[in-house]
């Protein structure tokens, strides 16, 4: 028996407003068989590396074959293309501009796909809302089995977004490495996500990040007292600065963009 | 093989509250088969015409025989009858509120009857969650394929609201045809909605709404540099006033309700 | 033909952050029959209480055999249990932090178990995210069948939470008995739930809360004239305190955990 197929929306279109029930509703129509699982709505409107940033937690935790669609789109309308590839094991639908980047890396893209055949949309397709007449169609086309190669011509070229990379650096005379990163998200709880991957945390030394300052990684938010900060390796795999039962960002006043330094032992 | 039957819920419940979750509950327990989607939770607390433009917009992109449910119910507990209409290949299943008229004229109402017949719902009413003892159930045994006409009698008259019909005049000795109308709704984005519908936007000459002037209607929100005005053809077929990247809302102080110029070349 | 397994997920991880939609795909992995429902995402950060209040309106609601995942967890990758038990026809897996108690009372639950053995969590368990890592694939094994005695050994103490009891007096030479209770949630309207239950509604003579009071129990929110507070029997069984077609929480000043009075006749 084939597995039932399974589609992602990632969307900068907020939960008020009917449009994700509305592509649903296209994808319904086309494929009644498919799950549709909502990763986010609340993407902030049309910041492209943010919903990358998601798809960068999501999408390692989805079954093989996944169909992920991302809808996070300041250009629609224009002359931007839109494209679908095969990665990791699963298939991304986004506008070309950069956010699959930062769900695989340039070399885990197996294909590439520019989704250009009207075959696939609606019937009429609109300038302001291809999330329902692009995007939801195709992705009910992919999710009833179509070659991605149908789409359209292959991706000569594409845009990835990566994250900004840490900087190294030994200061003179310190018996310490330095690494400095950002904050590259907030989420719910006011926890910090960094760009920051440690691969031996018994190394880490302090983390600071503007008045902030703490000593060493630790297991879980619960190892230091109500309202204490800390940094840990959060579920991302990346260091996370936090506060037990409290919000590092309000407590702190930390902002995405803001720069984190890392001491690691030598 | 019968497809899968297709629920819509449309409500003013919110998301925080369990509410929506408990008519889900009801329905799987009824028709574990049924697929719901969820057009939006997020219309403003009872009002009924927010709700109505919401369905205006997704309807027409639901495949036929969907059930469309909408509680948006200020009468709740009160004499309100619940109305269950077929119309446009769709059933609704709504309180007799007007919400209805906005999705569908009343020429296109095929049948509609006052949903009474207390053998639907569930064994005990309350006065305060009709979403949850009434609209739940019924609608679930709906996507069983009850027919409409065993929930009770006929209806032989009901609510339609209807939106603002924009005036038509021509300024004297202009060259012009003015059409005023209103912003009926206003998205996440900050995108307003009119209530005006455009047949020949090459004639379209000026838009106002308070202080905000744009020239002729654009093809997508790309069309102007970032930050400026602009207006075009939505995605429900209405004019929409927009700013390239930002919010009409915000930027030009608009709300709904307030009134709209457009001048067409004669 | 067996049931369509159903799973619920409560949460305090709101609908910004993708951590909602990765549990979802963790589960489709395992068990792509599962249905699953959201119950609330929006629980107060690590508020457990809240989180069985709306465990507590919701379950009743739900088909037998329904698995019911909650995790508002503030220890989490702390040394604190995780339970899974058997109670009122439903299994229900949380933290070891009580909240259970306001789904069952104590002899409602049937059987409970620690969940220990990892064979049933995904392969590398993070100390930050135990809904994807633990939760998740352990609510999927068990849509799947899964016996709860495979889970570990049986749980021989666990917490459960509780209302505060309401304090019933008669004061002296009254013609009243005499009912202290509180507010113990403030849903999306600002309709204040207390944890007065009321058996004979027809014996209550008044409610007081704050500056508010009201003379006995109405059937609907709409029996009264627009903007004039009441109380009923709310959707739950438990007396609330609304505002007809307003806010009881705006426009009387009301917050959760304020005293309520009410009155009976004897």
């Amino acid at each position: 028996m084939r597995r039932q197929p399974l589609i992602t929306l990632l969307t900068d279109f907020g939960r008020r407003d009917p449009f994700v029930g509305i592509m649903k509703g296209v994808i319904a129509g086309l494929n009644p068989r498919a799950l549709v699982i909502d990763l986010s709505h609340e993407v902030e409107p049309q910041n492209v590396r943010q919903g990358g940033i998601f798809w960068m937690q999501a999408v390692p935790f989805f079954p093989p074959g996944t169909i992920h669609v991302g809808v996070v789109d300041p250009g629609v309308g224009s002359g931007r293309e839109i494209l679908a590839a095969r990665a990791r094991g699963a298939i991304f639908l986004a506008p070309d501009n950069g956010m699959l980047g930062l769900a695989a890396r340039r070399d885990e893209i197996e294909e590439a796909y520019l989704v250009r055949s009207r075959r696939w949309f609606l019937p009429r397709v609109s300038q302001s809302f291809h999330g329902r007449d692009l995007f939801a169609p195709v992705a009910a086309w992919l999710s009833k089995g179509l070659p991605l190669n149908k789409l359209g011509p292959a991706a000569r070229s594409f845009q990835l977004l990566s994250l900004p990379r840490p900087e190294r650096s030994r200061p003179r005379g310190a018996a310490a490495v330095r690494l400095a990163g950002e904050i590259i998200d907030i989420d719910r709880f006011g926890n910090c996500l960094t760009n920051l991957e440690i691969k031996d945390p018994a190394r880490v030394l302090r983390i600071r990040a503007g008045r902030l300052a703490v000593k060493g990684l630790r297991q879980f938010y619960g190892a230091v007292p109500e309202g204490c900060p800390l940094a840990l390796v959060g579920s991302a795999g990346l260091v996370e600065i936090a506060v037990a039962g409290g919000s590092a960002q309000e407590e702190w006043g930390l902002k995405i963009g803001q720069k984190i330094v890392l001491d690691l032992r030598r």
